[in-house]
C-alpha cells in the first residue's frame, strides 16, 4: 500500500524523519507493506509546494539546508499557504511539526483540525494542540475515522501515549511524576557539578538544547504543557496550561544543590498529575529527590515518567540523551501505528 | 464476544488473576465487548475439573485456599488430567501457569504445544517454554493462527514484550541490561544496608519472595532463563539458559558492599544481551553501577531493564515493588490484547 505524505513544517525534526524513511524505504516494504510518496511541504520560509510525483525528502533537505526556495525542485508546483496544501493535497497523513505557539497552539491546531475534518491522519510532535484541544481533535478525529497521533510530543520517541494504550490495556493512571524538561535538567545536574546557573545554560545553549531566549523552559512553560499532554490523554482531565500551578528553577541556589548533592538527593523539575476529589491537580516544580530514585538518576538532557496506576501498580520509563533522531522516531512510530491500524479494519 | 477461558495451573498468580477477573467483569464487557467463562481448571493436587455452565472463578479460589478438592464445586466434572482438559474443553483462551521446571521446561512446553496445535490461544507467566522452546512455538501459533503470549514471564506485568512489539515499531533491539531477580537484588540490598547475605536472605524467604531452597536465585538461574527469553524474542535468538556466562552473587562480600555504598556504586545482578558478530551473547554477573543510575536505582524486589535500540537509542523501563497482583495484570493484558487482535480481523 502507498501512503501519500504532506508535511507541514519543515524543520531539524522533520528532516531527521525525512532521513530516517528515505534510508528504511525497503524495510517499510518489507515489513510493513508500507509505501510513500510525499506529495506537499509547507514551510514558513522556504515555500511551499506540491508534486503529484512524489518529492524526492533528500533533495528538499538539502535544499532547505543549502538555504534555497523548495520551488527550485523539478516538477514541483509552488501552492500560496498550508491552508490550501491541506485543501488540494489529497494527503492521506499529514506531518505537523511547526514550532508551538505556547499562548494559542496557533496555527498547529488549525492546520490539524482542518486535516481531521477531510478524514486525513495526523501524525505531530507538537504539544501545543495536545494542551489546548485535546478533546475536540480527538472526538474530531474519532467522527472521520482518522489517526490522531502525538507520540513525539513528550520524551520524544519514548513510548509514553503508546505505552498506555498498547500496553497497559485495563488499567487506569491515577497519577504520574516525571522530569520531561532537558534544558532545565542539563542547568541542574550542571549546577551540581559545581557550575553555575548562567554557566549550565550558556551550554545548553551552545549545544542547541536551550533557545537563545530560554525563559520559556527555565520558567517551567515546558514543562507544564507537557503535564497538561500527559493529564489530557492518560488521565481524561480537559486542563490548560494555566491550570498548572507552575515554579521554574530561578530560585535554585548552587550551595544548595552542593550540599543536597553531598546528602545524596538530587534537585529536579518535578511535573507531577494526580487524581483527587476535585479532579486532576497538576504542579510543576523544583524537588528535591533521592539521587538512587528513578528520577533522581536522569542526568543532562535525559527524561523519565513514572506513572502509578490501579492495576499494575507503579511502573517508570526513561529516555537517555535523546537527540533530534529520537522525537524523528516518534514520527515514524506513529506512521507505523497508522498503517498497523489501516491493517486492522 | 464470549470467551472459553481454561487453566492449567491454579497457584498464587492465577488465584490473583481470577480475582482480577471477577471484580473487572463489567469493565471488560464495557471496554472490551469481552465476556468469559471459565470452562476447565487443572490443578497439581486438587484434581481437575470441567464445567460447560462455566466455573464461578471466586468459589474456585475459595476451595483450593481452604484445601478442598474442585470436584466439590456444583455442576462440576471431574478429568483424569490436564491433557484431557487439553483435548476436550473447546477453550478458547488457556492460562498456563504451572511452575517453572529450569531443567526441561515441562510439562509446560508440552501443554502450549498440545494448545496451539488445536488453535487454542496462549497466555503463560511460565518463562521455561520461552527460554526452551520460542522459535518452534511461535511457528506454531502462527502456522494454526493462535495467539502466543507471556508479558508476565519478564518482569511481570510490566511492558517488556509487548513494550518492543507494539511500541518500538521499526526499531531493532541490539541490547540490553537489567535487574531481573527480585531475590538477589532484595539480598544486595539488605546487605548493603549492612545485613549479613543469610540475614537478608531469611528475610527474602518469610517474605516469600525467595524459595526455601533460594539457590536457583542466588546463583544466578532466575536471571538466566530471563535473559535467554529476552534474547529469543527481541534479538531472534535461539538461546538456551545454559548458553548464558552466568555468575550468582555468593561471592559478595559485605565488606565489598560498604565501601562500594561509601563510593556512591552500588552492587546488582545484571543481566546482559549484545549483539555481537558471533550471534547474540548473553551474560548474567554481578556488576558495579553507579547508584545514581537506572540499574543502581532499583532496590529491593524492584526490576528494571535498559533497551539499546537502534533507530530510538536507549531507553529503560522500571517497576517498582512488584507482588503477585502485577503478574496477574500481565494475564489480562495478555488476554486483553488477544481480543483486541480478534476484533482486527
Amino acid at each position: 500500500m502507498e501512503l501519500r505524505l504532506a508535511f507541514i513544517g519543515f524543520g531539524n525534526v522533520a528532516r531527521a524523519f525525512a532521513r530516517i524513511l528515505t534510508h528504511r524505504e525497503s524495510q517499510l516494504a518489507r515489513d510493513y507493506d508500507l509505501r510513500f510518496r510525499t506529495t506537499a511541504i509547507a514551510t514558513a520560509r522556504h515555500g511551499c509546494i506540491t508534486s503529484s510525483d512524489g518529492i524526492d525528502l533528500l533533495k528538499a533537505v538539502d535544499c532547505l539546508e543549502s538555504g534555497r526556495l523548495l520551488a527550485e525542485l523539478d516538477d514541483s508546483l509552488s501552492l500560496p499557504d498550508s491552508a490550501v496544501l491541506i485543501e488540494c493535497c489529497n494527503a492521506d497523513i499529514l506531518f505537523e511539526t511547526t514550532p508551538l505557539n505556547p499562548v494559542s497552539a496557533e496555527p498547529a491546531t488549525s492546520h490539524i483540525r482542518s486535516a481531521l475534518t477531510r478524514g486525513i491522519h495526523i501524525v505531530t510532535a507538537n504539544k501545543g494542540p495536545i494542551a489546548f484541544a485535546y478533546r475536540e481533535l480527538k472526538s474530531l478525529a474519532s467522527q472521520r475515522g482518522a489517526s490522531f497521533r502525538f507520540e513525539g510530543t513528550v520524551m520524544d520517541g519514548t513510548p509514553v501515549f503508546n505505552l498506555v494504550e498498547s500496553c497497559l490495556p485495563g488499567a487506569r493512571v491515577l497519577g504520574f511524576s516525571g522530569v520531561l524538561n532537558s534544558t532545565t535538567n542539563l542547568i541542574l545536574t550542571g549546577m551540581e557539578a559545581g557550575r553555575s546557573f548562567q554557566e549550565s545554560l550558556a551550554e545548553a545553549q551552545r549545544r542547541g538544547i536551550a533557545e537563545a531566549d530560554a525563559d520559556y523552559d527555565i520558567d517551567g512553560w515546558d514543562a507544564a504543557v507537557k503535564t497538561v499532554a500527559l493529564a489530557n490523554v492518560l488521565m481524561d482531565s480537559d486542563s490548560r496550561p494555566s491550570d498548572v500551578d507552575r515554579e521554574g528553577i530561578r530560585g535554585i541556589k548552587l550551595e544548595d544543590l552542593k550540599s543536597a548533592t553531598a546528602a545524596g538527593i538530587a534537585v529536579r523539575l518535578v511535573a507531577r498529575g494526580k487524581q483527587t476529589s476535585n479532579g486532576v491537580k497538576l504542579t510543576v516544580a523544583p524537588e528535591k529527590v533521592p539521587v538512587a530514585s528513578v528520577l533522581g538518576s536522569v542526568r543532562g538532557t535525559s527524561n523519565a515518567l513514572v506513572l502509578e496506576t490501579d492495576l499494575m501498580g507503579e511502573i517508570a520509563i526513561v529516555e537517555t540523551d535523546p537527540g533530534v533522531e529520537q522525537t524523528a522516531y516518534a514520527l515514524l512510530s506513529d506512521m507505523i501505528s497508522i498503517r498497523t491500524g489501516m491493517r486492522a479494519v
